[in-house]
């Protein structure tokens, strides 16, 4: 058997219907023989960035894999922004490549490049990848390819890259008589020290009198959401949300306290805040959503921390009380197992509390309906985008930038709904590529994507393999003339000094209307407050591909948010979590303390 | 002083006039200070990749330095094939990047990332710059800097980076107390070496009958073009050119013998393959130049290698009789003094014959010209392309598959034009952002870019740039339907099984005069043989940037090439680099032949 042939059929086996590439010579057998797979349709995208970031944005909604094939040098390197975004995402993104064959390698040569288009890419990628290869003996195939697999997905997922140079892409193998890879389980923990950890978790809620659930994109890579939603019936404390977990409970279930983060729920901070019990379940606290201050974090709560990677415990700055290596799911069981403890356990004052927060603080304020005439809030924009979605739409975000801190934070998810961001490494561009993954991955439902006019661009040529697919994906870009965050940095620490941040600072962006025009998608426009419903839903309504252009006002700011102010050592320093800017009346925020506010 | 102002002026300093960039939070202070100094004009593109490869190719321009700022995490990553393009293509690029605080970034924690948006990049850029580095220590950004710079340049160019974290960039130095790089010379090779090195060089000529210069970029490197000129007026031998010293001679230069390669010009091949004696200098011989053959390259040649570089010596598979491990311009400076020696060698009888192979084997053919009604032949395209070009025009390629292969066949040079072309990453997409890159860094000149329909649309983001500064670039597109390469590749290699090759392989590309359009820029369109001169003109003439579509039939195969056929094992094995396909007669090859040929 040819072992591209072989490849592919190890790639259709794992339930994978759509591999991603941009072919190429060094690539040219796997190209061929992914080509004749029955069982794999290819999606050849325009640029290797927009295919893997497809491919990611693929493994992130099956929860499973994605894939992307690439050719030898530019082809690889094109890709890696994929990889580092699978990498702190954390998604079983599989990258495959082709190389120079194995005679024209650069080896030990000392030479930068000796193949064909030869870069050591895979010296490259070794940083951001669990596991990265190059095939160099034809009967190792299967063992790699099992390796790479095994790793993408146990563990924190993350991303893996086999690289296949051609005389190994045309080699016969024997499948019968390849080896295996055989994982080494010896590491998990032992089932007696989960039970020990979740019962001393039990005692700590038992003890406590405002806890609270703080759960994260873990829970869905341990492919344990049902589990949570289940612990909940039985576990009765607020929850809350980061933004990787935002579509893991609808907005209106009773236990839903909020998403919180420097850039948040004013509501959500305060349950956040005011705990004195904090079970944290794979959510790694990344320094945004903690508004870089690791101390004040729940500074009042004893803290529990569940994570798969042991490393993401260790790095925490605070004392973390009870840290529990565990995989999210082998921790939930057990949780639903032992929560019958908890039965009679229902802090009804602070689910009161945290609930009364909730509704006193809407993202949403009043004043935001009146905006200046010709421009869209983006706050009320998303409000009802959110109403007029439908449980089966995917969302997507721009990656970065506005676009997605506001849908986050406005955003009233229905249960079903899968929401696709990418806040940890916040990478701009990826809107594109996410909605062709995204939509891909559902196997065709309505995809919605909210991106900004400065991200939009950043992968536009992946437009054409939206309309050549005529994939339903319904763009809203917000148009704010161009990086809004930038403008708001440089305005808040550097004077109003603009750099390359808008049209007066020597930067321009190209015009949305005009660009779907180019790529034979329809196109449509929003400037007026009082047409933001009928437009979204004439939007959403159309057929196929749409573009929908949203003007935004340049002055737009995001709240709330965690207020940062830079020292003279350029250091940041930021309010505590709780006081969110634009801050509270003194004696309206003090009341919402159960714990000593900081200046006291 | 600031230190993020000191990197300003070090950069100003250097006499570099553009900084491309890509404003972010994490190069937040060096924005600032590139925004404020005023020797320094920033060019803020719309995505990473267009600014690296825009300073990629300003460096080759200015045969000095290309500098590209950005941010950290996906700004980093999204400039990877920027720096693989500096590597393999050898230039002074020079990548300053931001980063976390140093407090926030992953140290020894081993978590994938804890700053915001952090990802390692020096570890992902390591194995493809001279340099990576991050600045830890404020009193050591002098030494860094200079070292960058110095190893930038200096032996074989290539790119380097240097990551600057927030609080560094803030950090207050005083700059008279920095302390900076001295390099190490000590490793120079002593003048006696390259004298008697040349000696022999001379010896072998004088010894030689049908003696050969074969020259590539590490001459320009060494800024040393008018030494090889001056050479060339005392040593009066046939002279080859690699694609990338394509601009070193004019056509019409006595001694000017064409472009080898597999794929090539006829003529000239048969003057590699049938010289007696070869001196290459400052050219690595890559595996499409010598048709994927060491050992069939000049095979009747004595063999003299003259590079910085002793591993591109030392990876060659045959037999050099004389390796020079020299800059070419020390070697071409002492070749110029002792070339007196050489003043009554004149090989006349070889300087006519290979005279003879130029003129009767001229890439354009007479057939080409009886095209197909609807398509242009790209190689009549190209020829009158370059008769209307002027000597002041900057010329750029789409870095990769036929658009840049022809013009590289085709193209006659005028004295003082610069070519930029990618020949050894063969990166696509390269076109637009060199087009901004050469343009800049010829100060505005006019510039003319040769893309193909595949490798136009993959940064064409950055058409926004060109529009936004109103540069002269006249690009023509080349629309074959598709990549041309992969689908003569798949009809060659795979029994004409098509995957993601054209519009009848599920793959498609976007309509070039409608993305002009999108992007207000002028359009114009060639499909009419009798219209190639007068289009041509027009749209040079046309003032501002302007997109020309030239439809060129999907069935133009290139030619004169080498022509390779796969074996059983996968391997591609080729004819002799002399016997270019479609094959002479019998006859009429033999007769050009000075040295037995293989069948004999």
């Amino acid at each position: 058997m040819k072992l591209s042939d072989y490849v592919a059929d190890f790639v259709a086996r794992l339930g994978v219907n759509h591999v991603f590439m941009v072919p190429g010579g060094g690539s040219m057998h796997l190209v061929d023989s992914f080509g004749k797979n029955q069982k794999l349709e290819y999606v050849a995208t325009i640029h290797e960035q927009g295919g893997a970031l497809a491919a990611e944005a693929y493994a992130e909604y099956r929860n499973h894999f994605g894939f992307m094939m690439v050719t030898s040098g530019p082809g690889g390197t094109n890709a890696v922004t994929g990889v580092a975004t699978a990498w702190v995402e954390g998604s079983g993104t599989f990258f495959l490549s082709g190389q120079a064959k194995r005679a024209d390698m650069i080896g030990t040569r000392g030479v930068r490049s000796m193949g064909h288009q030869e870069i050591d890419v895979v010296s490259v990628v070794k940083p951001i990848t669990k596991y990265a290869v190059s095939v160099l003996d034809p009967n190792s195939i299967r063992y790699h390819l099992e390796k790479a697999a095994y790793l993408a997905l146990n563990g924190r997922p993350g991303p893996v890259w086999v690289e296949i140079p051609l005389d190994i892409q045309i080699a016969q193998i024997d499948p019968e008589k390849l080896v295996g890879f055989e994982p080494d389980n010896s590491e998990q923990p032992a089932a007696s020290s989960i039970r020990t950890a979740v019962a001393k978790t039990i005692s700590y809620i038992l003890a406590s009198e405002r806890p609270v659930l703080l759960v994260g994109n873990g829970v869905r890579s341990a492919r344990a959401v049902d589990i949570f939603q289940k612990v909940l019936e039985k576990v009765r404390i607020p929850v809350l949300l980061t933004w990787k977990a935002i579509d893991m409970l609808p907005d209106g279930h009773p236990l839903y306290r909020g998403r919180p983060g420097g850039i948040g729920q004013r509501g959500a901070n305060f349950t956040q805040q005011n705990s004195d019990c904090i079970i944290v379940i794979g959510a790694r606290l990344d320094l945004p959503s903690l508004a870089f201050d690791h101390q004040g974090f729940a500074r009042a709560a004893r803290k529990i921390m569940v994570d798969v990677d042991p490393t993401e415990i260790r790095k925490m700055q605070m004392k973390i009380d009870l840290p529990i290596c565990s995989d999210a799911g082998v921790f939930l069981k057990e949780l639903l197992q032992q929560a019958d403890v908890l039965a009679s356990y229902y802090p009804v004052a602070w689910l009161q509390r945290t609930e009364n927060y909730k509704k006193k603080y809407p993202v949403v304020l009043p004043e935001y309906h009146n905006t200046k005439s010709g421009f869209i809030n983006s706050y009320v924009f998303n409000d009802i985008l959110s109403e007029e979605a439908l449980a089966t739409d995917v969302i997507t975000t721009g990656g970065a930038g506005a676009c997605s801190d506001i849908l986050m934070q406005t955003w009233k998810v229905k249960a079903g709904q899968r929401i696709y961001n990418v806040p940890g490494i916040g990478c701009m561009g990826s809107g594109i590529p996410a909605a062709l993954g995204g939509c891909l991955a559902s196997s065709g439902n309505r995809t919605i994507c909210v991106d900004g006019d400065g991200g939009f661009p950043m992968n536009v040529q992946e437009l054409e393999v939206i309309r050549r697919m005529n994939l339903p994906v319904k763009f809203f870009v917000l148009n704010n003339d161009g990086y809004g965050s930038i403008r708001s940095m440089q305005k808040n620490h550097f004077a109003g000094h603009l750099v390359a941040a808008d049209s007066k600072s020597n930067f321009t962006l190209p015009n949305v209307r005009r660009v779907a025009e180019a790529f034979c998608i329809k196109s449509d426009f929003l400037d007026d407050t009082s047409k933001i419903r009928e437009t979204i839903r004439r939007v959403l309504e159309t057929d196929g591909p749409i573009i929908c252009e949203v003007m935004v006002s340049p002055e737009e700011a995001i709240a709330p948010r965690v207020s940062t102010v830079m020292n003279a050592a350029g250091v940041l320093t930021s309010k505590p979590m709780e006081d969110m800017s634009p801050l509270l009346p003194r004696d309206e925020f003090l009341q919402n303390m159960a714990i000593p506010s900081l200046e006291d």
